[in-house]
């Protein structure tokens, strides 16, 4: 692992909620992280489906973690800020949330996120997100 | 309890991320709803306070449970979408996320949502959301 | 007219779009900012109603005046993003933006937006707006 | 001009803040609409760049537009709400705004929306949009 993917890694490890919720990092690369979680019960609303606020947590991360893959080495990320469209239930058998960053300034990170429900190897976008992270000195 | 608080409760215990969250309802009323969450481990992020996943998903349901009181009986309620503010780390021993009801109109209710950290008795606004939800024919 | 009342009248006087649209400065109070716009035919949108756009303008100018009246004497203030929701069609015969800070922080302030539509004295709400200023050496 | 172009040319000449602010139809296209505005004084803000109402006017309307390219012949639209990052002052000679449809369901189009500002040939992005929008009986 290069030192980015290190940080990220770590820092991903040290959320309890991500543990809570089942989910793993799929990928980290410069401005984009994709993080994937398995549908699970522990996670639905009332009729079954995988609830917004579950979702809306998985891609938040990625946006955030994102975010960190370009920030100053003495940052660390904050999430000021979202806005979640939900296109449609939330039904599938995993989901994967991709956090790209849009764009990089010095104090502020503008990033979107896109959460795809998978029923076997075909998806269907769900969620949208459109994300402002603030770099802060660690 | 009265029809409108019967439905909110009853909907509200299906929901299998309220309970792995460790939230409850603590006021249902017309146009407005309350849920609280204790603080855990189990919903941190990197630096162990509460993730922003963990209160949006709080906020979100209280958001639309009180579009839900409001709501014609035949119809069920979805979050088509919402953007939320986070003020200030999710520091505190108790969270309680109040969803209120701005405007409902026959389609959409657009309601706002604030989330509350307590430490002992006093508390501080750590989030303020905007949320639009539909009413669907159930 | 106090400093603040001062440099926030300059600033309004020098923005171009604001006399476009024929708004003027109704309010100018700490972390408070209320400007009003008569209806005209050259701010409609397709049905004669006017247009989300010009709303939008003013409030956004609004919340970033509000901001400006708690901002650091030394520094200017730039929108960052917001979200708006429309609650009803912009009908009347004036309208009146009132943007308020909800939350200054060192280099971020959250303020949220309200604009009211009045057919002679009695007015409705039609939109709602929650915004984040930057704080930016001037 | 087949219909779609029609209906949306008709609308958009009918629009007074449009011609207020010197917007002109740059392109219409199933699920994609493109507006395009002249630099002007007239549209400034304080420091003598476009004003952010400004931009998010025309970028209002491109994914309002973009959102009726789709909708049912008998639906008119309306935009509920939409949130918009400003990623840098609005520079430029001229702005294009770009509307396009990401998800069209039975009542709500969601639209993205982007804001490029030309200096010359060149672009920056200076702007992201994420919006909804309702289709209305007509």
């Amino acid at each position: 692992m290069n030192p980015v993917e290190e940080r990220v890694t770590r820092s991903f490890r040290s959320q309890g909620l991500m543990a809570t919720l089942g989910a793993e990092l799929a990928l980290v690369a410069s401005g984009e992280v994709r993080i994937a979680v398995p549908f699970s019960t522990h996670l639905s609303q009332q009729h079954g489906y995988v609830h917004a606020g579950a979702i809306t947590s998985v891609v938040d991360s990625a946006c955030g973690y994102a975010a960190l893959t370009v920030a100053p080495p003495d940052c660390d990320v904050v999430t000021a800020e979202f806005k979640i469209n939900f296109l449609r239930p939330a039904i599938g058998d995993r989901f994967l949330a991709i956090g790209k960053v849009e764009n990089a300034g010095k104090l502020l990170t503008v990033c979107s996120g896109e959460v795809r429900a998978f029923a076997g190897s075909s998806y269907k976008v769900i969620a949208i997100m459109q994300a402002t992270i603030v770099n802060v000195r660690a």
